[in-house]
């Protein structure tokens, strides 16, 4: 909540995470969605891209001397630093991509700096990408608040085309869902923390 | 709640769900030692059984002219009083038992009782039964808030014995433990409906 | 195989149970359409329907004597002869129907009758019933060997209509998918036995 | 196959990969076990080690041209050569460690090598790890068949001490189920494959 300027104005601040290693993933493009619409028509909440390619594989025997990797400890700040979370997740073999779940069990190293933070999924794919959003809230069960509704899970496969060939998110009724999860992300956060303000 | 004084006390009433069907049921006991611990050492908080066994089977067909049978009825009004929900869940193959899980099928029928309510799971048997509670957390994902921590997942096979001849908890490390999830429900269902007080 | 006439001509005998408890269930459609299909083009497979929602909620407390109630010892006899399951099974709240869950769990109770058997799940629904069919994937572990391909999960929200007004499965895709399966679950059940031949 | 010295003496090979990155992981001396007792007391079956570790973050953007990167296309040889696979998968948040699912995904990339092969699990930790487990028999469905029993989640936590101060598993126990998980294995793969010999 540093961000806010004045008293009566917190701002809640969502980190958003990309499960895809491709460059003209979907979910980037979802990212990119949300991040607009956050910026258009949502008061009082902000998304900030976090990277989590540059990430090693986990391995506790890294935190050598009790501390992480400069890489590690510079995106553990970036969570600590954020009110909520913001998964776009893809599904591979009805689960989490590697590289979300690697960014997961960094940022739950003990000290967890995921600990009590609130969440939102958004995916897409075949059958929309539900089952590694099922994974994603086992893999929470310590840390993490889930939003219930709505359940951003957006199939591709059917007519019409959702995203344009820049993978912008296109689809009005899509673009409209995302922006229910991300006040409805705003409502829970807002629910857990109402003593931050 | 710190802020309320007097006649205003709220009380956070939770519903207690056994998914065992067994009569001399370890959930049972694990319910019978939450009622009671609840009594003796927290403030603010009464758990009530709600039996789920006279349930039919949930379908859906039996809701001819938009009502449900009266037995439902009974049961999903005890429901909609509760702030919080109490699972004692044994696991049977890995998942939760046929009578909770219809319980849970019964209570979300639109529209569902179990909406926005906080939760907590307890449960005992090989593993600890937490198979049964991750299953659980998918079920619940469009209407419950499950606490993260701590977990109760109470490993019966080893020694020293966790329960007396009747059932009842008696290992001193349990009782804490279930004491220590009571009041993890009873700070987040606190936070999340701040505006009931 | 109490069918087969000769030794050059064993019958594999499917099981079908149907999760959904409606009379004018998609579900039991879907095992009409595989009796069906098995009947016209699939040689050396026989599927029968068994009733499950005669059982009443498992409860080991009903084994006294070490003998089952006469409805679950019949069930239980039915599976025991059945060389292969097929469960048509819906999707509430992300898992399987309190009535499906029941029959696994009293087909399981010791000795288990499901045990070393194989399976194939179709199901329908929206988002196809995927979810419902992982957590069978791990209710099953103990005994069921599930087939791989193809994933049979109907989504029957889309476009154009899957299903005739009699519940009739009329989705010439979808009956080649169906078809596919158990032509499958007959590969993998001889691969596992083939020492019945 | 190609190990087998005659026609009458095949052979099965079973490719075992660690999903810990830890240097002194029990997992790593679980396998280390296995191959050892596989070698003394199992006739027909050969454990080869296959490590996971150089494998970069799955990226379909790396497969320009329809070739993969040298050291993935390396491990997808093996893997293909392999009749049976063994995983020691260690429980990192409820699920697989992000290494573990970095080498599936390579594997299945199109044409999958783990395609109709045979499957044990074997973990250890707090509740044995039997929760990565069931997200390892959902991320497998379209490929992999899992033997049902007997399950090996080893609890490391409760005495007596299962591993030495070098990591080698000594539990007696321990060792003869782990022994019983891999004769299951090589029954299931015999099983599967009768046409091999």
């Amino acid at each position: 909540m540093e961000a806010c300027v004045a008293a009566s104005e917190p701002v809640i601040k969502v980190a958003a995470l990309c499960g895809s290693p491709r460059k003209a993933s979907f979910h980037r493009g979802l990212i990119t969605s949300a991040i607009q619409l956050c910026r258009e028509s949502i008061k009082g909440m902000y998304i900030e891209y976090v990277d989590i390619e540059p990430l090693p594989f986990m391995n506790p025997d890294l935190e050598a001397g009790g501390t992480f990797p400069p890489v590690v400890e510079a995106f553990r700040q970036k969570i600590l630093e954020a009110d909520s979370i913001l998964f776009a997740s893809p599904e591979y073999n009805c689960s989490v991509t590697p590289l979300l779940k690697n960014a997961i069990d960094w940022a739950t190293r003990p000290p967890s700096v995921l600990a009590d933070k609130s969440v939102a999924i958004i995916s897409t794919g075949a059958l929309g990408g539900r089952s590694a959003q099922l994974h994603l809230r086992q893999i929470g069960i310590y840390d993490l608040h889930f939003i219930n509704k709505p359940e951003f899970a957006l199939n591709t496969f059917d007519p019409p085309r959702k995203f344009d060939s820049d993978g912008n998110l296109i689809d009005p009724e899509a673009k409209e869902k995302l922006k229910e999860v991300l006040l409805s992300l705003q409502t829970l956060t807002l629910r857990l923390n109402r003593n931050m303000y």
